[in-house]
């Protein structure tokens, strides 16, 4: 069963020294799973912590669901003990485990959203990109900049004004005929939905900065739990509109995505 | 009386969301208290955080300690809500305080340590610079890169080769005549005893390249709770020796640094 707290002197809590996954389940099928996993074993591998017992993941997988659509969330922490930031000779890592209902956005699969660019700028740290370690100040510092309900996301940017990611989600753009999305090696999270795109060659990867983000042909945001989002309008921090976006009513990114992710169809999901 | 342990979905275990201070009490009174107060209340304010309650703080302090040196520990998180990255609407902090005795590592004092030069490089992010928030990552990956208890610290460098700080600790330095630290600005944590030292007009600020790291005239490591350990040894990470200094048996930091403590000597405490 879940736990439902940690001592206090987990690592987790005190360095955030451990890693989650949150993974979209359909009818009690997490997707995207060996994506989930392999993310999951990569950043063990960083952090120098024991991958835990997948036999544990699956009785808690197996488990009945409670809705359709679920947020199964892991988090791995490398538990108690080590002197300060030594970690310990044996370390007994933590396993937490909860599942939520999932509702998603419909309206913003079919509509597009508004983004705004955020002021803060991802500091490069190979030794960390692209895992999903519990070091998310960033985040939450970069989520803070606006609390209008009418912008979904935020993009980043990294120190040098490359374009990274959005606060919780990939960032994708078609520009001459093809789809792209950032690197990961120096900051930000390699999303499993992002993976699944990059090994089934819909996108490929490619260096944008800020400057020219505006004149890109199309922008998506996209995570494994959200799905694909058109952005139809990216804001200014300092004020006013950088870019605008008309649907083009043709969109490979979010159909190839949705199917991925099961869904039934490209605007289409079970909660419609 | 202190918390034993958080619900799992506290924000300091889900993201570092929150602040921790280290403070060395000497007969049930904290050294350098209004120094931890003031990285805190900043901490505080970078992340849009409300400060602790002090009167919580004062009653905690008030409670008889159980040797003469003891060590306190704050972790102040922003608490269980909001959705994902998105901070809640109405806060409400968790603060956790522990206390343990401390024994000082007496030896180090009189003798000096070895410490190593890491591998792993700070990133720069000036929104998180200087404070002790729970992002910790950096840290414990380079306490992971020895195991040799031979060795004391480790010596930071960012990603523009300059020396920053050492693993938990500040780093000093004698050049022209004068005692030197790095600036905190684009990474690393200001101590309080560094600030401590800066306010005194004992240290003052300086940029030192990796590089030259060798051709100073003495070398230290300090922090609140350790103390002032002279290094006579720097070890590279590929092997070998790259500088080793001799005491001088004057040791201008060690004992402004151990007055701040209020150790009765620069070399002696009451644990000898």
């Amino acid at each position: 069963m879940p736990d439902a707290s940690v001592p206090a002197d987990d690592r987790g809590l005190a360095y955030g020294d451990g890693l989650f996954e949150t993974v979209l389940m359909r009818a009690g099928q997490p997707l995207l799973w060996s994506y989930h996993l392999a993310r999951l074993a990569e950043g063990c591998r960083r952090l120098g912590l024991p991958m835990p017992d997948t036999a544990a993941l699956d009785a808690e997988l197996a488990r009945p669901g409670a809705a359709a659509l679920e947020v199964l969330k892991l988090v791995l922490t490398r538990g108690s003990g080590g002197q300060g930031y030594r970690v310990p000779d044996a370390p007994a890592p933590r396993l937490l485990v909860s599942r939520r209902a999932f509702v998603p956005s419909i309206v913003r699969w079919q509509e597009g959203v508004c983004v705004r660019l955020c002021d803060l700028r991802l500091g490069h740290q190979p030794r960390l990109a692209g895992i999903k370690h519990l070091n998310r100040l960033e985040n939450v510092l970069a989520r803070q900049e606006w609390y209008d309900p009418g912008i979904a996301e935020g993009l980043l940017v990294d120190t040098d004004g490359k374009l990274v990611e959005a606060t919780s989600m990939n960032v994708f753009w078609r520009a001459k005929g093809q789809l792209w999305t950032p690197p990961v090696t120096r900051c930000g999270v390699a999303g499993t939905l992002r993976a699944a795109l990059l090994d089934a060659r819909v996108v490929a990867e490619a260096e944008l900065s800020f400057e020219v983000l505006a004149e890109v042909d199309a922008l998506w945001v996209a995570n494994s739990v959200q799905g694909v989002w058109p952005v139809h309008t990216l804001l200014d921090p300092r004020g006013g509109t950088l870019a605008t976006w008309a649907r083009t009513g043709h969109d490979t990114l979010q159909r190839q995505g949705h199917r991925l992710l099961g869904y039934p169809g490209s605007f289409r999901n079970e909660a419609e």
